[in-house]
Protein backbone atom coordinates (compact mmCIF):
# COMPACT_ATOMS: atom_id res chain seq x y z
CA UNK A 1 0.00 0.00 0.00
CA UNK A 2 1.31 3.74 -0.78
CA UNK A 3 1.08 5.97 2.05
CA UNK A 4 -1.62 8.69 0.67
CA UNK A 5 -4.86 7.16 -0.60
CA UNK A 6 -6.33 7.77 -3.98
CA UNK A 7 -8.59 9.89 -2.46
CA UNK A 8 -6.06 12.40 -1.00
CA UNK A 9 -5.06 13.44 -4.60
CA UNK A 10 -8.72 14.78 -5.24
CA UNK A 11 -8.80 18.25 -5.65
CA UNK A 12 -10.47 20.09 -2.57
CA UNK A 13 -13.82 21.46 -4.58
CA UNK A 14 -14.14 17.65 -5.46
CA UNK A 15 -13.57 16.29 -1.82
CA UNK A 16 -16.74 16.86 -0.11
CA UNK A 17 -17.83 13.40 -0.98
CA UNK A 18 -20.18 12.22 1.57
CA UNK A 19 -18.54 8.84 0.76
CA UNK A 20 -14.91 9.40 0.30
CA UNK A 21 -14.37 13.31 0.66
CA UNK A 22 -11.81 13.84 3.00
CA UNK A 23 -13.33 17.53 3.52
CA UNK A 24 -16.52 16.00 4.66
CA UNK A 25 -16.75 16.40 8.39
CA UNK A 26 -19.66 14.27 8.15
CA UNK A 27 -18.71 11.46 5.69
CA UNK A 28 -17.68 8.05 5.49
CA UNK A 29 -14.11 8.42 4.61
CA UNK A 30 -13.46 5.80 2.26
CA UNK A 31 -9.96 5.67 1.31
CA UNK A 32 -8.21 3.43 -1.13
CA UNK A 33 -4.88 2.02 -2.16
CA UNK A 34 -3.08 0.20 -5.14
CA UNK A 35 -2.42 -3.34 -3.67
CA UNK A 36 -0.60 -4.78 -6.93
CA UNK A 37 -3.17 -4.75 -9.86
CA UNK A 38 -6.13 -4.79 -7.55
CA UNK A 39 -7.31 -2.07 -5.30
CA UNK A 40 -7.88 -1.88 -1.37
CA UNK A 41 -9.48 -0.50 1.16
CA UNK A 42 -10.48 -0.70 4.49
CA UNK A 43 -13.65 0.51 6.09
CA UNK A 44 -15.23 -0.13 10.07
CA UNK A 45 -18.69 0.64 9.48
CA UNK A 46 -20.21 2.22 13.12
CA UNK A 47 -22.25 0.35 15.30
CA UNK A 48 -25.62 2.22 14.01
CA UNK A 49 -25.03 1.49 9.77
CA UNK A 50 -27.25 -1.73 10.70
CA UNK A 51 -29.63 -3.34 8.74
CA UNK A 52 -30.93 -6.03 11.38
CA UNK A 53 -29.36 -6.30 14.53
CA UNK A 54 -25.41 -7.33 13.95
CA UNK A 55 -25.24 -6.92 10.43
CA UNK A 56 -24.24 -4.12 8.38
CA UNK A 57 -26.51 -2.19 6.14
CA UNK A 58 -26.86 -2.63 2.50
CA UNK A 59 -26.74 0.59 1.48
CA UNK A 60 -23.65 1.59 3.09
CA UNK A 61 -22.00 -1.82 1.58
CA UNK A 62 -23.30 -0.01 -1.79
CA UNK A 63 -21.85 3.11 -0.72
CA UNK A 64 -18.38 1.98 0.19
CA UNK A 65 -17.97 -0.17 -3.19
CA UNK A 66 -19.17 3.13 -5.05
CA UNK A 67 -16.70 5.43 -3.68
CA UNK A 68 -14.09 2.68 -3.79
CA UNK A 69 -14.91 2.36 -7.42
CA UNK A 70 -14.55 5.63 -8.58
CA UNK A 71 -11.22 5.97 -6.83
CA UNK A 72 -10.42 3.12 -8.40
CA UNK A 73 -11.21 4.19 -11.88
CA UNK A 74 -9.41 7.89 -11.36
CA UNK A 75 -5.83 5.78 -9.96
CA UNK A 76 -6.17 3.06 -12.90
CA UNK A 77 -6.58 6.41 -15.39
CA UNK A 78 -3.66 7.68 -14.29
CA UNK A 79 -1.85 4.91 -14.35
CA UNK A 80 -2.53 4.07 -17.59
CA UNK A 81 -1.61 7.38 -18.56
CA UNK A 82 1.93 6.65 -16.90
CA UNK A 83 1.84 9.37 -14.27
CA UNK A 84 1.49 10.09 -10.16
CA UNK A 85 -2.07 11.10 -9.15
CA UNK A 86 -0.46 14.18 -7.97
CA UNK A 87 0.55 15.19 -11.61
CA UNK A 88 -1.77 17.42 -13.37
CA UNK A 89 -4.51 17.57 -15.04
CA UNK A 90 -6.34 16.06 -12.22
CA UNK A 91 -8.61 12.86 -13.33
CA UNK A 92 -12.09 12.41 -11.28
CA UNK A 93 -14.91 10.31 -12.04
CA UNK A 94 -18.28 9.51 -10.92
CA UNK A 95 -20.98 7.20 -10.92
CA UNK A 96 -23.05 6.18 -14.15
CA UNK A 97 -24.25 2.70 -12.65
CA UNK A 98 -23.78 0.22 -9.56
CA UNK A 99 -25.06 -3.35 -9.20
CA UNK A 100 -24.73 -4.76 -5.66
CA UNK A 101 -25.46 -8.18 -4.95
CA UNK A 102 -25.30 -9.44 -0.94
CA UNK A 103 -24.05 -12.71 -1.21
CA UNK A 104 -24.28 -13.26 2.58
CA UNK A 105 -24.94 -11.11 5.64
CA UNK A 106 -22.31 -8.57 6.50
CA UNK A 107 -21.55 -8.66 9.88
CA UNK A 108 -21.41 -5.50 12.11
CA UNK A 109 -18.13 -4.99 14.49
CA UNK A 110 -15.07 -6.43 12.06
CA UNK A 111 -13.16 -4.36 9.40
CA UNK A 112 -14.95 -4.61 6.08
CA UNK A 113 -11.78 -4.97 3.44
CA UNK A 114 -12.72 -3.74 -0.30
CA UNK A 115 -11.37 -5.21 -3.20
CA UNK A 116 -11.53 -3.96 -6.10
CA UNK A 117 -10.02 -4.95 -10.24
CA UNK A 118 -10.41 -2.61 -13.12
CA UNK A 119 -12.49 -4.97 -15.41
CA UNK A 120 -12.65 -2.55 -18.77
CA UNK A 121 -11.57 0.83 -19.71
CA UNK A 122 -12.89 2.63 -22.46
CA UNK A 123 -12.87 6.09 -22.95
CA UNK A 124 -13.47 8.20 -20.03
CA UNK A 125 -15.49 4.60 -19.37
CA UNK A 126 -13.99 2.67 -16.31
CA UNK A 127 -16.05 -0.39 -15.17
CA UNK A 128 -14.47 -1.90 -12.03
CA UNK A 129 -15.59 -5.24 -10.16
CA UNK A 130 -15.64 -4.86 -6.49
CA UNK A 131 -15.85 -7.26 -3.44
CA UNK A 132 -16.39 -6.34 0.36
CA UNK A 133 -15.10 -9.19 3.21
CA UNK A 134 -15.65 -9.86 6.52
CA UNK A 135 -13.37 -12.40 8.29
CA UNK A 136 -12.13 -13.71 5.15
CA UNK A 137 -15.13 -14.07 3.57
CA UNK A 138 -16.66 -12.34 0.89
CA UNK A 139 -20.06 -10.87 2.20
CA UNK A 140 -21.05 -8.55 -1.56
CA UNK A 141 -19.72 -8.27 -4.57
CA UNK A 142 -20.21 -5.03 -6.80
CA UNK A 143 -19.95 -3.55 -10.30
CA UNK A 144 -19.53 0.03 -10.98
CA UNK A 145 -19.42 1.96 -14.03
CA UNK A 146 -17.35 4.74 -13.49
CA UNK A 147 -17.16 8.04 -16.05
CA UNK A 148 -14.54 10.54 -16.18
CA UNK A 149 -15.38 13.72 -15.49
CA UNK A 150 -14.67 16.76 -18.20
CA UNK A 151 -11.70 18.53 -17.55
CA UNK A 152 -13.71 21.89 -18.16
CA UNK A 153 -16.14 20.79 -15.93
CA UNK A 154 -16.02 22.55 -12.28
CA UNK A 155 -18.66 21.88 -9.28
CA UNK A 156 -20.07 25.57 -9.60
CA UNK A 157 -21.42 24.83 -13.35
CA UNK A 158 -24.09 22.44 -14.22
CA UNK A 159 -22.20 18.90 -14.60
CA UNK A 160 -22.88 17.13 -18.22
CA UNK A 161 -25.95 15.40 -18.67
CA UNK A 162 -23.62 12.22 -19.73
CA UNK A 163 -21.08 12.44 -16.95
CA UNK A 164 -21.67 13.58 -13.44
CA UNK A 165 -23.90 11.28 -11.36
CA UNK A 166 -23.22 9.40 -8.34
CA UNK A 167 -19.97 9.78 -5.99
CA UNK B 1 -51.48 8.22 1.19
CA UNK B 2 -52.22 5.78 4.25
CA UNK B 3 -51.53 7.41 7.47
CA UNK B 4 -48.94 5.14 8.72
CA UNK B 5 -45.99 4.26 6.92
CA UNK B 6 -44.88 0.68 6.05
CA UNK B 7 -42.24 0.66 7.72
CA UNK B 8 -44.20 1.65 11.06
CA UNK B 9 -45.50 -1.53 10.87
CA UNK B 10 -42.19 -3.33 10.94
CA UNK B 11 -41.88 -5.75 14.21
CA UNK B 12 -39.48 -3.81 16.62
CA UNK B 13 -36.51 -5.87 16.44
CA UNK B 14 -36.58 -5.60 12.54
CA UNK B 15 -36.96 -1.61 12.98
CA UNK B 16 -32.77 -0.39 13.64
CA UNK B 17 -32.10 -0.13 10.04
CA UNK B 18 -29.70 2.69 9.30
CA UNK B 19 -31.92 3.31 6.11
CA UNK B 20 -35.83 3.02 7.72
CA UNK B 21 -35.53 1.96 11.04
CA UNK B 22 -37.20 4.31 12.94
CA UNK B 23 -36.05 2.93 16.24
CA UNK B 24 -32.19 3.92 14.75
CA UNK B 25 -31.66 7.36 15.78
CA UNK B 26 -29.03 8.26 13.34
CA UNK B 27 -30.90 6.57 10.72
CA UNK B 28 -32.09 8.23 7.42
CA UNK B 29 -35.93 6.96 8.20
CA UNK B 30 -37.58 6.62 4.75
CA UNK B 31 -41.01 6.29 5.20
CA UNK B 32 -42.87 4.69 2.10
CA UNK B 33 -46.76 4.75 1.45
CA UNK B 34 -49.06 3.47 -1.49
CA UNK B 35 -50.49 5.83 -4.11
CA UNK B 36 -52.56 3.50 -6.01
CA UNK B 37 -50.43 0.52 -7.77
CA UNK B 38 -47.34 2.83 -6.57
CA UNK B 39 -45.57 3.18 -3.88
CA UNK B 40 -44.30 6.76 -2.91
CA UNK B 41 -42.07 8.31 -0.14
CA UNK B 42 -40.32 11.80 -0.33
CA UNK B 43 -36.95 12.53 1.25
CA UNK B 44 -34.69 15.25 1.86
CA UNK B 45 -31.22 14.48 1.89
CA UNK B 46 -29.32 16.44 4.49
CA UNK B 47 -26.87 19.28 3.92
CA UNK B 48 -23.55 17.09 3.74
CA UNK B 49 -25.02 14.30 1.73
CA UNK B 50 -23.62 15.34 -0.91
CA UNK B 51 -21.35 14.05 -3.88
CA UNK B 52 -19.68 17.19 -5.60
CA UNK B 53 -21.20 20.70 -4.10
CA UNK B 54 -24.87 20.65 -4.97
CA UNK B 55 -25.50 17.08 -5.65
CA UNK B 56 -26.76 13.94 -3.73
CA UNK B 57 -24.13 11.27 -3.11
CA UNK B 58 -25.19 8.22 -5.36
CA UNK B 59 -24.57 6.34 -2.36
CA UNK B 60 -27.47 7.82 -0.15
CA UNK B 61 -29.53 7.61 -3.44
CA UNK B 62 -28.65 3.64 -3.42
CA UNK B 63 -29.81 3.47 0.56
CA UNK B 64 -32.96 5.40 -0.32
CA UNK B 65 -33.83 3.54 -3.08
CA UNK B 66 -32.96 0.16 -1.15
CA UNK B 67 -35.52 0.96 1.70
CA UNK B 68 -38.35 2.02 -0.41
CA UNK B 69 -37.82 -1.21 -2.81
CA UNK B 70 -37.99 -3.68 0.80
CA UNK B 71 -40.76 -1.56 1.58
CA UNK B 72 -43.02 -1.77 -1.27
CA UNK B 73 -42.07 -5.44 -1.27
CA UNK B 74 -43.37 -5.80 1.94
CA UNK B 75 -46.36 -4.04 1.77
CA UNK B 76 -47.25 -5.61 -1.45
CA UNK B 77 -46.80 -9.18 0.22
CA UNK B 78 -49.68 -7.81 2.44
CA UNK B 79 -51.56 -7.10 -0.22
CA UNK B 80 -51.48 -10.20 -2.01
CA UNK B 81 -52.74 -12.16 0.92
CA UNK B 82 -55.35 -9.81 1.24
CA UNK B 83 -54.82 -8.47 5.06
CA UNK B 84 -53.57 -5.51 6.07
CA UNK B 85 -49.94 -4.56 7.34
CA UNK B 86 -50.99 -4.80 11.20
CA UNK B 87 -51.96 -8.42 10.64
CA UNK B 88 -49.97 -11.62 12.15
CA UNK B 89 -47.58 -12.76 11.22
CA UNK B 90 -45.88 -10.07 10.13
CA UNK B 91 -43.63 -9.77 6.51
CA UNK B 92 -40.61 -8.46 6.11
CA UNK B 93 -38.13 -7.99 3.43
CA UNK B 94 -34.43 -8.08 2.74
CA UNK B 95 -32.33 -7.14 -0.14
CA UNK B 96 -30.73 -10.10 -2.52
CA UNK B 97 -29.64 -7.43 -5.16
CA UNK B 98 -29.75 -3.47 -5.94
CA UNK B 99 -28.85 -1.78 -9.62
CA UNK B 100 -28.71 1.80 -9.64
CA UNK B 101 -28.90 4.32 -12.89
CA UNK B 102 -27.86 7.53 -12.18
CA UNK B 103 -29.47 9.39 -15.13
CA UNK B 104 -28.71 12.90 -14.27
CA UNK B 105 -27.30 15.10 -11.39
CA UNK B 106 -29.57 15.10 -8.62
CA UNK B 107 -29.84 18.18 -6.98
CA UNK B 108 -29.24 19.18 -2.86
CA UNK B 109 -31.84 21.13 -1.20
CA UNK B 110 -35.31 19.87 -2.41
CA UNK B 111 -37.54 16.82 -1.39
CA UNK B 112 -36.77 14.17 -3.92
CA UNK B 113 -39.63 11.32 -4.81
CA UNK B 114 -39.11 7.97 -4.51
CA UNK B 115 -41.69 5.83 -6.41
CA UNK B 116 -42.03 2.23 -6.80
CA UNK B 117 -43.49 -0.31 -8.57
CA UNK B 118 -43.79 -3.81 -7.97
CA UNK B 119 -41.88 -5.45 -11.42
CA UNK B 120 -42.23 -8.89 -9.92
CA UNK B 121 -43.50 -11.80 -7.32
CA UNK B 122 -42.59 -15.37 -7.37
CA UNK B 123 -42.44 -17.24 -3.71
CA UNK B 124 -40.63 -15.32 -1.32
CA UNK B 125 -38.82 -13.15 -3.76
CA UNK B 126 -40.37 -9.66 -5.06
CA UNK B 127 -38.55 -7.18 -7.77
CA UNK B 128 -39.08 -3.52 -7.01
CA UNK B 129 -38.72 -0.88 -9.92
CA UNK B 130 -37.75 2.64 -8.46
CA UNK B 131 -37.64 6.05 -9.45
CA UNK B 132 -35.92 9.11 -7.32
CA UNK B 133 -36.89 12.34 -8.80
CA UNK B 134 -36.53 16.16 -7.96
CA UNK B 135 -38.34 19.07 -9.31
CA UNK B 136 -40.72 16.40 -11.30
CA UNK B 137 -37.34 15.14 -13.06
CA UNK B 138 -36.43 11.61 -12.88
CA UNK B 139 -32.88 11.94 -11.98
CA UNK B 140 -32.38 7.94 -10.86
CA UNK B 141 -33.54 4.45 -11.70
CA UNK B 142 -33.23 1.79 -9.62
CA UNK B 143 -34.32 -1.88 -9.05
CA UNK B 144 -34.19 -3.89 -5.79
CA UNK B 145 -34.92 -7.54 -5.59
CA UNK B 146 -35.97 -8.32 -2.14
CA UNK B 147 -36.73 -11.51 -0.43
CA UNK B 148 -38.80 -12.66 2.48
CA UNK B 149 -37.10 -13.34 5.86
CA UNK B 150 -38.37 -16.67 7.00
CA UNK B 151 -40.87 -16.54 9.96
CA UNK B 152 -38.89 -18.61 12.27
CA UNK B 153 -35.48 -16.04 11.83
CA UNK B 154 -35.59 -13.67 14.43
CA UNK B 155 -32.25 -10.93 14.37
CA UNK B 156 -30.67 -13.31 17.31
CA UNK B 157 -29.72 -16.21 15.27
CA UNK B 158 -27.94 -16.84 12.29
CA UNK B 159 -29.88 -15.19 8.85
CA UNK B 160 -30.02 -17.84 6.15
CA UNK B 161 -27.48 -18.03 3.18
CA UNK B 162 -30.25 -17.26 0.96
CA UNK B 163 -32.19 -14.30 2.35
CA UNK B 164 -31.10 -11.83 5.05
CA UNK B 165 -28.83 -9.59 3.56
CA UNK B 166 -28.98 -5.84 2.45
CA UNK B 167 -31.57 -3.45 4.11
Amino acid sequence: MSERAFQDYYPDELSYCYGCGRLNADGLHVRSYWDGDETVSVFEPRPYHTAVPGYVYGGVLASIIDCHGTGTAAAAAYRAEGRAMDSQPPLRFLTASLHVDYVRPTPLGVPLEIRGRVKEMKGRKVVVAATVSANGEVCVRGEVVAVQVPKHWMPQDDPPQDAGRGA
